[in-house]
């Protein structure tokens, strides 16, 4: 579902404060180097191809035929290499376009009809599919408007801040944003929130069109009429069926009335190509768009808003009616710990045919399992349990896994080690983000996987690439930190915390089950036609993944990390890792509320001096910036001491098991296992974030504001951000009483190893 | 001469370590205020729009029929005012175009011939003129050739190390770069000093066309045909006349042959339209530019450099013959200091009409003179000798004020107290730049001028435009340092150093009389047509200064300057700021010798470590970096100690002036002139820079590789830069030498004010 490109997908590995400290050299902790070349050798890229053809054949979103197929293919593969498996359906709100329409109907230009269909390709006959959903966003709300039309940039706060001090508002107007800067749910969100009465998206070509490549079919990149469809629910508030926040949409689940499912969006909203954006933009008048509003059509980019310029009639209609989900489950019994289980998945469904997005990622999956079923078959056996799910309804608002996540809540809350999940993979370079008590085994897995395109270990690869970016002329300083944070190899590469945009959120955010998210990526581009008609078979294979060799890279390794997590006799985790990357996430909010504080006082002073006055040009339109709320001094005594603590406490508890570990009696693992296995769950607070429940997770979260994008300590950071100082003094004692919970059941761990 | 836009231009008056101490409060250094409002209603905008409206109403270049009657009507306006006035004469080497042609003759979209001419512009019949010079860059060398096409980007040094990364070599091959990013001259020269055998620039819509403007004649962008003409003589090497390094161009003046000449490009070079590059850049094939090299032309930008791709015929011929300049020259002849001179000039010539370059200032400069000539008739005479001067041929090279500067050398040597400038000016915010010990004088000058548009002093608002362009978001480092320099208003503005681009070089850098550059701009852009047809009056007037009232505030500016200078009793020089200053150019440039370091020996890390291979996407070309020479660790004694012995002078020397200095009698304040006039010619070396003798100030200087772009302390910076560390160590000596000359001069000076 989320959108990773380039050197941004690897990066996303770096968060600055998360060191760790040396461990690497050491050897994988179970010996299972033929196990593991076994599995290797049953990963075949052909057959991968193959199935990926196979399943890309046709649209596969929520409702369609191919979709249900395809989930009851997967069912039978699964069952035919040993697996129990079943398909699980759910019932959830998902509306279907009935109708769409856009036209510019006044202004320079006008008439003009927006196309909202995606032509065919020449050379690739799969895209004369008549099954594609049209221009669509999922959970917009219905509507019929016309108005004049505005253009706020990528409809982040930032963008409206920029657009009040020229003295521009989008009340009832129609707001034309491009994609990128944020999440894609966000900019038709902000733009209600801001008063508008409709809003547009497009795909600009300096993001994501022919400045960034060829086009297709020459090149990997977004035609003039491609365009992105998604999902604009308001995921930050909750995931899933928005009819059924925290429980799952099972047949007898008490549904919410459609009007008050806060996550579905009050006005009407399309996706539209850079073709047809750019005869929209053209009719624009008003002030010329600041610099970072521009993108690479060749016009003059304005901002309109007037009556003189474009006017625009917008108008959605959606089948409202429930559908219903396929997700497979398959299941393998673990010997020692079956009540122990290690969950994998990968959503099945797409927004056309999907076939980078998502089921690259599911061919890894299915190339997975079935090398799993020809290690059952020589006499292996995992010690626990292990669980692949194929999603179904991720792209529409992670319906499948969150659905299945509520309704096996407490089962999981009990039996759950770990979330292991994928999505579109490509090829170019490792990268993993997830939970950091398993950074340092992240680490180990990536260093005995070998880079199917320089034979070094993609581990190896992943950090030469780190350290060549942040070397390179005019570096970010992000880059260079990150770059810094690898450049000794006998520390593991930091790890990036998770966000949302794919199935882990449930688990990790609602359930406490710590997560990992895997994949390859950065060099063959998916980005140009990322939730379009051509993410298919013909551009993956020609461009994203060529012969199949990053996806097969993707299945050895979450194939050997799902097994030594299920074959292993101790746990992986290294709470250190946790403990610093949270002091350094905690050095980051403090830094956050100096400069927040500054910012109130640097404008105060700006303001007394009337010096945004002086320094505007007076031929423009221009207003000084709103005031800001002065900070108070926020005291962070209470979060400096649980973090004080949990450093102390995982470094004993990672000590003794170095120490005593190996010497540990069955039942004494027993023991330490029933403390380990719900440890992260001590991070969820009842209360949950400020505003929205559902994430009760108060290390990891997706942003309010961000959405995709992760924030860490998100409690005390976001209230910082947006200056709820009350809110962020509160979250600083539930978030210090989490890891002080957490650092307590690592010290009863510590005390079971140390023979208690 | 120098293109300067927006925020860029306000900017370089704020270099990082440029600060001051307190003394902004003080008033004016003499009792003036009377005068100087009577100057002040002599300024008449209206007329100057009328002045304005003459002298661009033809093509102004060197060697055209217009430019030589505007030196003469020059000259006899001043005379008209009271003037003593003269035009000297200089015969210099100037080509002129016989043949200019462009085409594309190989690969996509060939056959195609580019315009090389600007078309007229419906509704501004001035742009009907025949006389323009067609597409055309001064001093390329005249040549024929035929060659697959390049493209380079910006063509500057850091581009050419991208490009032998990705494995692209321009040797025997025709380059096309975009203008910005560092000096035009550099362009085709290190395209040359690469084995190319032609070069072409063309202005892209991103930096220079509609993505930053509606195009003329809707807004100020540049249209789509038009193109930037300059010089491409090699500046940095020395300007003025090739034939005739260090000395005046007179008639007897012995000449090199032209092939000696070394500033004289040895490729064809031109420059085109955007209109015309789209159809050169579209032909390429290749790799895809990398996304720095990306403008904002509908396509895909390739590098190309292949067989396949565009091949270009490219040829220019000139006529070489020597050409006549025009200087004016006027003076009012000072009634107690006859023989100390302060000389203030800008250029006449243009590069077509050049209603804003350079015009727009040589109107301000013509109101200054008129109202002098009103105060003389009132009364007034200046202490000190005012030269005012109008040069021609700025645009070529400099011709006019350095061949001036050569001719009178001795006697400027003798008898200039300080040289000050303008050149194009513009609606906006007051910049500086020039000489440290004059800062806190501009400063007081700056206080005391109102701003057309808000009624506070120029130097307020550029001081409110500093700090709320540091507080938005996004804003650079350097942006937040140059808000904080000026964030207690009790402190002065740091003053930028000068590099070149305008008629101070020869004065500043060959003479060593220090100098000050004054102008206005950031608001109504004059970029878009810079250097084009297309400037002229009706497009300066309708959006460069409506109304020229920045015109006027210029001449406001500048003659409160001249005559605080002429009739001042004591120095206005703060040599504490001068000494801060160095002071702080110090500490980058051992920061400077820091990264360095650590750069060559992260390299060596990561070539050992096959690190670049690893990174690179193996399907695209690449190439590992060429290996940098480890550096030394450098010796800044020497410059320590004379930085310290230079403050400890400077501070000694401003303390006793306060104190003492209006008790001073004539002949001690005579005494102290003779120390002060010639002071900053200390900061001559006799040796030059290394491989540019001409360039003798080891302060300040034009970068070798950034042209107009001032690099300070350059003997030691730039050979640092450029890993010559030889050089650079010596340069710390010859450099340390200067500032401890200047030191010792300072403490004659301190001596004679203490009664010595």
């Amino acid at each position: 579902m989320k959108m990773r490109t380039g050197l941004a997908a690897l990066l996303s590995a770096c968060a600055i404060g998360a060191v760790s400290t040396a461990w690497a050299a050491t050897p994988p902790p179970m010996d299972s180097k033929a196990l593991e070349a076994k599995f290797d050798a049953q990963i075949d890229p052909a057959e991968m191809g193959g199935w990926l053809k196979l399943l890309a054949a046709e649209p596969n979103h929520v409702g369609s035929v191919h979709d249900k197929t395809n989930a009851e293919w997967i069912a039978a593969q699964l069952k035919s290499w040993g697996w129990e498996s079943k398909i699980e359906t759910f019932d959830v709100l998902y509306p279907t376009p009935i109708s769409v329409n856009l036209e510019l109907v006044g202004g320079p230009g006008a008439p003009f009809k927006a196309t909202l269909q995606e032509p065919p390709i020449p050379g690739d006959p799969a895209t004369n599919t008549k099954d594609a959903l049209p221009a669509y966003v999922a959970f917009q709300g219905d509507g019929d408007v016309t108005a004049p039309l505005v253009y706020v940039n990528y409809g982040m706060p930032e963008d409206y801040l920029a657009l009040e001090r020229m003295g521009i508002s989008v009340k009832g107007k129609i707001a034309i944003t491009r994609y990128g800067g944020g999440w894609r749910g966000l900019k038709p969100l902000l733009a209600q929130m801001h008063g508008a009465v409709g809003a547009i998206i497009y795909s600009d070509p300096k993001d994501d069109g022919y400045a960034t490549d060829d086009v297709y079919p020459k090149g990997a990149a977004r035609p003039p009429h491609g365009f992105q469809r998604g999902s604009v629910a308001d995921m930050p508030i909750y995931p899933g069926d928005p009819l059924t926040p925290g429980v799952g949409s099972t047949e007898d689940a008490k549904r919410l009335d459609r009007k008050d499912a806060v996550t579905i969006l009050k006005i009407p909203c399309l996706p539209i190509s850079y073709a047809d954006a750019q005869v929209l933009l053209a009719s624009l008048d008003g002030p010329v768009a600041p610099v970072n509003f521009r993108g690479s059509l060749p016009i003059t980019y304005h901002i309109g808003g007037s009556a003189a310029g474009g006017q625009v009639h917008l108008a959605v209609k959606s089948d409202w009616s429930l559908k219903t989900l396929y997700d497979v489950v398959g299941t393998l019994k673990g010997t020692e710990a079956p009540n122990d289980w290690i969950v994998r998945g990968n959503h099945h469904d797409g927004w056309v045919m999907g076939a980078s997005d998502p089921l690259s990622g599911q061919v890894a999956l299915l190339a997975e399992a079935k090398a799993f079923g020809v290690l059952m078959k020589g006499g292996w056996k995992p010690k626990r349990t292990i669980v692949y799910t194929s999603w179904d309804g991720e792209e529409p608002m992670l319906l499948g896994s969150t659905e299945w996540a509520e309704t096996h809540g407490a089962e999981l809350k009990a039996k759950g080690v770990v979330y292991i999940n994928s999505d579109g993979n490509g090829r170019g370079f490792f990268r993993a983000e997830g939970s950091h008590d398993f950074q340092h085994f992240v680490n180990q897995v990536a260093a005995d996987v070998k880079d199917p395109e320089t034979g070094v270990s993609v581990g190896e690869r992943a950090r030469a690439r780190l350290q060549v970016v942040a070397a390179e002329p005019g570096a970010s300083e992000q880059a260079k930190a990150a770059g810094k944070a690898v450049s000794d190899p006998s520390k593991d590469i930091p790890l990036g915390p998770l966000g949302s945009g794919s199935d882990y959120s449930a688990f990790l955010q609602h359930l406490g089950l710590p997560s990992i998210d895997f994949g390859y990526g950065g060099e063959g581009e998916s980005g140009g036609v990322y939730h379009s008609l051509y993410d298919d078979y013909e551009h993956h294979s020609r461009f994203v993944d060529p012969g199949f060799a990053y996806d097969a890279a993707l299945a050895r390794t979450v194939g050997r990390a799902v097994m030594r997590l299920a074959d292993t006799d101790l746990p992986v985790q290294r709470y250190g890792d946790f403990a610093d990357t949270v002091s350094g996430y905690l050095d980051e909010v403090k830094k956050l509320a100096d400069s927040r504080r500054d910012e109130a006082r640097t404008q105060a002073k700006l303001l007394a001096g009337k010096a945004y006055g002086l320094a505007a040009d007076p031929t423009h339109p221009h207003a000084d910036p709103a005031p800001l709320a002065q900070s108070p001094t926020l005291d962070f005594a209470a979060l400096d001491g649980a973090v004080g603590k949990l450093k102390a406490s995982s470094r004993a508890f990672d000590a003794a098991l170095a120490a005593k570990g190996q010497g540990l009696a069955k039942a004494q693992r027993a023991k330490l296992n029933a403390v380990i296995k719900p440890l992260d769950q001590t991070l969820l607070r009842p209360e949950g974030l400020p505003g929205r429940p559902w994430y009760m997770n108060v290390v990891y979260a997706p942003g309010r504001f961000t959405g995709y994008g992760a924030k860490t300590l998100p409690g005390v950071r976001e209230a910082i951000e947006e200056r709820r100082f009350d809110d962020a003094q509160k979250y600083v004692g539930i978030t210090a009483q989490a890891l002080t919970d957490y650092a307590a059941n690592l010290d009863k761990a510590t005390a079971i190893v140390n023979g208690g």
